[in-house]
């Protein structure tokens, strides 16, 4: 059965990449292409799923109505706090049937780098964190950096295992790094990338590195796809794409 | 409380590369090395442990002796087929508080490689595995290649993953490797290093890259410490170290 | 002073590249843009530097027109044999002044990965080269892997360095790749890669590896606009990019 | 001609390294082995080369009683300044067929590394250097990676080339590591590596990666062999293993 697809935020970038890929996708048709002023609850009975690419100051009302007409909702716009986050829940509850994903990332590759660096951090003695990205960056570091160590802390104080060893007495410039909640991050700023992490995890003897490099925005489509065809069995809330992974 | 260990195969390289890492390991006691011709049912009231690092033509009737004698047994000793694991599991069911681990690998890093790989597999358009070992190997591609390779093959049929991509039409010298299962592998043999192996995963636009080097033998040693302490909690037979990693 | 650039082949892929980055470029004008049919001897005066992107069967015939018309000419197009390298050379006699450069890989990466590769190669005991491309790539392995190969080959012919050490015996589906003049070399081909090499190094206990990435086809710019602001001190005929880079 | 080789220090981990390398090695014979309190002149009419693997606070005085010998010095030992240097000059002007060799660093490919981020490093708009070491290491960044910055800067600086592009604007916590020269350098501390070096290359488009893996003392014997055999015929002073590789 074909699902209906309305994207919203249809004329910006990752609008525009999303409704293109729902185009050229088996199984699924693109039956709306929304923007600022259009009405969302007209998507009642016309829509299946949408996904929502909009700005911070439109997507959770956007949830809202979308929930009021039936709709399943992708979003990936940012923006999202753990208050707006418990709205939609309450919501929900009246809407039994229907399910919204927040999904802050969703390049699977980074997606599952981030969760396969949580399962085996407490199996390791030393765990730091590289990203690279293009030099037109202001912030330092990613955000998707700095969800990696948290998660690497968090398994790891969850599991009992010890801080990780580190004699560095002497280092008058700062070459450590950030340490985020006791695991290193390291940013690189280099022209001609865009987005990319190396998660190094070690023992006595032996080394595992994980590595995620996106080149553009058509990374984020394959885990787009997956969340509007999997949404339909997913009621409720689901923060991150991992949640619809089954890892 | 103490778990009180034995090592079986001591004067080996692996057995040695143990007995050192227990002694230096907390709440393991070292309280046996045993060698060709000593009597393994000494064992009995003596060890909680044995860890059996001998040759094919010893290892099973090492195993039964030591169900026998109440010691758990985890094991790295190859040649292990079917009827001889189904003979160990004959024998468990008649002691249903032990545990038998057999693993052909325990360093983490190339065990949680080989799965992290069959976890992803079914979500990306590409996949191929490089390993690269030292010159003196005489078989490539290596067991552990031939494994991840396998691993992905089966995640993928089960999960209705279409053909990879491929559209070389000419290649001469057979620079595209080796065919195992529909999946690529490459062999490289590089003086100076030992085993690495890497696992490529692409789709449009990201490349997710697992690579994982061992050093030398003491990259085994986290993963036979993890074994001595969750085999007391394991009863019945487990094969490959990521049945205690609860992955 | 502003050189003045004409682009042949202008509306081809590469030659639109070109003419935008010749655009943007401070201290170049462009100030022709030719395809098929027009008449090249028309940039006598008009331009000092040609960039030729064309193809295979009128690229020789653009260069000496170009010659004839007092203009530089930077060649892309592939397709050159020795016959027509020296037909180039014999014209170039009659005008001392002139430069041409025929370069079948403008990336600055991959131009001095096979530079680096080569210089190297006689200090290590073993050396392999890997690439990945894209699958829609109908031969394996890639031209550049080959050119690097020959050129590692090469550089160890002539400081007397012994084969390497391969004990390989057993290799049933081809895991060890292509044999390039004694070096191996292997393909992959991944979806979402563009074109990727490694080359690795090694010596007991280390390990030299020179990774080159090439996201799109901006990639050969920096190298283009080098050309085209050197070539005007580099009279006669030159053969790839590094002629150009004082290596 | 078979070269007779005395090594200083031979009680030293590096010292009995090299006597086990010099042993071994085709047309070099082992012919002193000396400590703390032996007596360099009686190496006179005894041997070729003397390889010093001793101490800061000895191995200026040894290189000159050396000089006075007779005998070429091939000096690994930390501690020279410029001061002691050109005392040594000054002795070689009196000695004009001996060679004296002061490298920081034998492990080729990290002499490599280095010399080739220098080449590549005014050609690339953005360049920075990660390092990988123990966590025994108590200060941050390696003197190898400082070394690597301060090159790839000089180069640039000599090339004219501008300032990398980099819009952070908020780094709270230090991510972007330390800045020598303008090079962004990053120190990671992992359990189980030994030295460990990238240096990242990148224009619009594309990526050149240069690593190096030191897995053992073994890394440094290339680099001693090669400078025991070149030695005789390089006379004068000359400091850093590049010097003797012509590159």
């Amino acid at each position: 059965m074909t699902i209906r697809v309305a994207v919203l935020g249809a004329a910006g970038r990752m609008g525009t990449t999303t409704a293109q890929a729902v185009r050229a996708a088996q199984g699924l048709e693109l039956v709306a292409e929304l923007d600022a002023g259009d009405d969302v609850t007209a998507l009642a009975g016309v829509a299946d799923v949408a996904v929502d690419f909009t700005v911070p100051t439109v997507t959770e009302g956007n949830v809202h109505a979308l929930l009021d007409s039936g709709v399943h909702a992708v979003v990936g716009t940012t923006g999202w706090d753990d208050a707006a986050l418990a709205r939609v829940r309450t919501h929900l509850a009246q809407t039994p049937d229907l399910g919204v994903l927040v999904a802050p990332n969703f390049a699977l590759s980074a997606v599952l780098a981030m969760r396969f660096a949580a399962i085996a951090a407490p199996l390791f003695a030393s765990v730091e964190v590289v990203e690279m990205h293009h030099p037109r960056k202001v912030d330092a570091p990613s955000g998707t950096a700095v969800h990696t160590a948290r998660g690497v802390a968090q398994a790891r104080a969850a599991a009992g295992a010890p801080p990780m060893p580190d004699a560095t007495e002497l280092d008058p410039d700062g070459a450590r790094g950030a340490d985020v909640d006791g695991v290193h991050v390291h940013a690189l700023r280099l022209e001609g990338l865009v987005a990319h992490e190396q998660v190094f995890l070690s023992n006595p003897g032996e080394l595992l590195t994980i590595r995620t490099d996106s080149f553009d925005r058509s990374s984020f489509m394959p885990g787009v796809l997956l969340a509007i065809r999997e949404i339909g069995t997913r009621p409720g809330l689901a923060v991150g794409l991992d949640a619809y992974l089954d890892l």
